[in-house]
């Protein structure tokens, strides 16, 4: 007798359930190309580093430019709240974590400065690196614009969670078709896990979509919210409106991976699952130039009912350079990022992320046994 | 060759196995209305604290209905065995645990006085609260309708598993139809999991049903007796069986999921799968005005032969208020139980319970990895 | 595209990975019966332990047939080979666990002496319990004949894998259809776990038959050979054969779970799942008038190319009586199995064994979580 | 409503899920014959040692012959690259495992000495051993031909995913019909993981197919690019391939699973999936015999960029001889390997390889339990 349920539900799955399908011709990871394009820029590497104080300052973003990659600021952050952000990072990097805690609601309850947003995306352009910032839908209306008009050229809109159809009594609801055609360069907007919420944020014109809510089963959002679905089915879904929407409209959206991305093989199998992109805020944060000098924490707006902005010590594990092309003596797959992606893309026989897309997956669970023999790989 | 199974077995769920998916909509939290009805009676928030003596006494039963929810007394606990509870709380509180487990054996044979019913629930009702009281099956004839005339709001009758046909050689099994005819209250009853046990308990005229047995593979009924249902899919059935129950007769019977509850995600999903309100114990034991200090124990009626009433160390974690309204500096979702949930609600477009029973779900299974990454969520 | 693939594999489940769904009607405990035959042997509780010396001495039989279930001696164990046991067991359980290892190797080296099957039987009968002993099928046809002559009651056979058709070069397969003729005794045979080699072993004329393989993940077999099927899985198929055997010729052969099971959930789920008894060695071992003194180890004919006999430490629990009746202090299901059996019974609303068959079951995984609350269950 | 996604997943499992379910006829494991074949050569053992510098050193493989095995020297390792690979040994396995890293990646940057592959082929032919010797696939058009010229028996090729149509920059990919037709020995080539690969390599004239990619969820190939097909379903499809293209041209190609084998259990497992033999390092690079003296470490060619060659510790188990075929006191299968499985075999009612290829499996999850009681299996 089948049990009668008041609806059902579907199987879903994340990074360490699933393995990518070696392909019919393999070719060497040199003759691979990683390229990706968002909007009317192109990068080498599809990686965009989070909007997180501790991982891109000003310099850490054209650093990321020079690296082929792309790294987002947050125009929300510390580097438009304060004229001399370094020494409040020297302050939460050097005390004890208690202390931090208190110390970033603090320093984040600092308001925004208007005229820092345009010095920082200056700073950034000065350099000749592509410049992209990132708000929260509640200050893109008032704050792109002056980044726009300071030279900016990509714009980040995050949030929790993003629909075209928000409802708010506290601020009118943005309309992302409305910025679009106001601000006239590529926005990207996130995040999402569904396919009717890709295609609708899709069609109001944006060029890139960030996917992930709650991809963790340890993540903050699942656990205090039970709200969630894990990154490779949420990107299999949003890769599939992008797939809907280019054959629709021949316009082609940038679906980018963002969160729960733990390793080289993680990045791998977002982009197999249909991603152009991945973002990641802590590999980046480990990195020697990052400005959080080993150390991470959440994005701005700390809420004092739920909160975010709890220090997170990551450490230091190489340059930029190194964690994203190595050489690396970690056998983790937590360095040489570029280098993973292209070993793994020419195990496919795939010479771009195109055709990487076409790779086959399997559910392939992550059972943790501890070794009667020790288990030697390759 | 299919093997020639003795009988089929279904999947079920547990909290740990689903998450649910954001709305196409999505509205700010503030913009939610929490409100439950149980009967005449109508609660800001569907949070019912359990009928344990280390987390409701009548005057955390009062607190709790100043916070919007609903704590129920044990009338068959302490309160009601003995003029004095607060030194016998005293006791329990401060003796070592091999102590108390036989100390609890000890206090808890003490007889029921039938004085003390009235007495607690006139406690409850001085402060203008409503009343709610809770009973074993085995007890509920005699000693319910002294509570309803002391003025108790809400009858509560509990047992591991309840049906409306239970088989008894020792009393005379409890007619729940007699019992709400002659009571004149909105009773409520549980635990039960299953469709077909929840339409003919919701037959009877009840107004709340109580969906837990076993909920966890760690808890002592599933580990004792092998008997269980995992609560997502408990609750499913349950709801299903209000659902058909309510279009057929018009009359809808809330659906309380009861046991196995954790954190606000927890709550959430409970709330998603179907249920009204969710009835926990430990988080409200766990507040600073809460009788345990920091313990809780089971309820009444230890059995020398399975023994519960084991006292469990939960600590203080903050005020009623900060749990379930926050502010918070836990992670977890262990506080600001409220906030939580309109936060999900938000996320899911949501403005009421009944729009939230809409909400999405997909089986998201919890895999604990020990990041090689530290991930950062949102 | 589907994989292509050299054979399917269908999905097993074992205790863990389960849980019974309570009934539409309820009863008391009390009015349940527990009562299973072998054979024309009745007992009072579905509780037979393991033929393991350090569970099973004659005079632990007699206390088993005391408390309403059946001890298996062992006929090829130390009780048959020494005149003086007692000092042999004196001896491995006063040493290190190093030298056990290889004292258990040498005194099972002594070879059985016959005469000593007849006395041991007789100790057994003289206080008019029933008495069961256990061959292996190499001896069986030999030394089970003294054993039936001395009175022994029921000849359990056992071996890892038992099939009707066993092929061997060093001994004549033993044909059990000719041994039931012959000793005209009930006989139980074990262990198997499919469909139709449960069929074909009761077409021979067995009165019961022992299910388990490889249990469990961590068992020896499973690790060693990979053999072996999950016990709800094998208790189901063999519980099938049963009625499909019991359909045709109107003989019902009392299906047996051997191994595997570590509590009261675990029994009772095994009964659900088809088992009219249980097999199990530890829990009896634990027992103060265990002869193993709180230790216990594999069964007789070590083999020194792949090893049983280690000794493991069991600890001593409580007396026989609280091991199977209460009272128990002990949560977590290993004390009180009956009691245990009949709360179970009684939610499901099972008034005999026969009427726990029809009990529903679910698949509800066992998913270990560390509790942000701390969990109550009931 | 069913999710929309971007492509489908099929399930795959590895050894932890799947379990051997007995056979309906049981057999004495003295009735089981374990030969294979690999081109005209006949082994009477199916284990292959793998080509590490750890295990396999020229002494070591004439022992692997004498225990009825095959040990494949790695023509690209010490032994090849050093007159003295001895006096390196000792330097590896004595320094801190740090300098042994940094050790390694020196002394395999030394140039493979091409006269000293045909000098240890010698060596090996000289004691009447077969002769294996394995190549990357870079290296074999160039240096197979000397090794068979000095009488080597069989060439392996192995990289970590090989295809029939690799697409290289650097080199002329290997046409591996051409190198077929050249060597006139049985060439075996590996690793492939999937149906259509298997097929198209066995039509270039193989004689055996090395069947392994990322097997293990924590194994580096998985961590570092995602890519990965647990062993079970690997042999499962490529085992589906062989009996395709055998039962089309009657030509019969040996399947050898290679990689994530760790127990007695696994190697039965893979043979009852379909291989024809399995190849392991770390076990043998146990024996007390092994050239590691205890350790081991990756193959030839470190890469610094996604680096190999960490020195593990793997610790000396016993001889060879013990491990192969006992006696052996270890319960957890590591040790008497062939016995494990002729006593798989025999549960199974299997006389050969074929038929133990024809055993039933299950999907049998390993779960792990901290048993509550002591289990003891069989």
């Amino acid at each position: 007798m089948a049990r009668r349920l008041f609806k059902e539900l579907e199987r879903s799955y994340g990074f360490d359930e699933v393995a990518i399908v070696p392909g019919e011709v393999t070719i060497n990871p040199e003759m691979t190309s990683t390229k990706m394009n968002l909007g009317r820029h192109s990068f080498d590497a599809p990686f965009i580093a989070s909007a997180m104080d501790g991982a891109v300052s000003p310099r850490f973003a054209v650093l990321m430019h020079e690296m082929g990659g792309l790294g987002v600021l947050n125009a929300e952050g510390l580097y438009c709240r304060y004229e001399d952000p370094y020494s409040v990072l020297e302050e939460i990097t050097s005390m004890s974590k208690a202390e931090a805690t208190q110390y970033l609601q603090q320093v984040y309850s600092e308001p925004i400065k208007e005229h820092l947003i345009g010095a920082r995306v200056q700073e950034i352009k000065q350099s000749g690196a592509v410049c992209a910032v990132s708000f929260t839908p509640q200050n893109t209306k008032r704050l792109s614009p002056m980044a726009v008009e300071a030279g900016a050229d990509i714009v980040f809109v995050q949030s929790t969670v993003t629909t075209a159809r928000h409802m708010s009594r506290s601020y009118k609801g943005l309309i992302f078709s409305d910025l679009i055609n106001s601000l006239k360069v590529p926005v990207v907007v996130g995040n999402c896990v569904t396919y009717n919420v890709a295609i609708e944020l899709m069609e109001t014109g944006i060029e890139g979509i960030l996917v992930g809510v709650g991809p963790g089963a340890a993540c903050t959002t699942r656990e205090v919210t039970g709200v969630g679905v894990p990154q490779v089915t949420a990107t299999l879904e949003c890769a599939a409106a992008r797939e809907d929407y280019f054959h629709r409209t021949g316009r082609y959206v940038a679906v980018i991976t963002d969160g729960g991305i733990r390793t080289g093989g993680d990045v791998c199998k977002s982009i197999a699952s249909g991603a152009d992109a991945v973002m990641i805020g802590t590999p980046f944060a480990q990195a020697e130039e990052a400005p959080g000098r080993g150390y991470n924490w959440g994005m701005a707006n700390p809420n004092p009912e739920l909160p975010r902005g709890t220090r997170i010590k990551v450490g230091t594990k190489g340059s930029l350079k190194q964690i994203m092309y190595g050489p690396t003596s970690e056998t983790n797959g937590t360095q040489n990022l570029v280098g993973a992606l292209r070993v793994s893309m020419g195990m496919c026989g795939a010479y771009t992320i195109r055709d990487f897309h076409k790779a086959e997956m399997v559910v392939a669970p992550s059972i943790k046994t501890e070794g009667k023999f020790f288990q030697m790989s390759d």
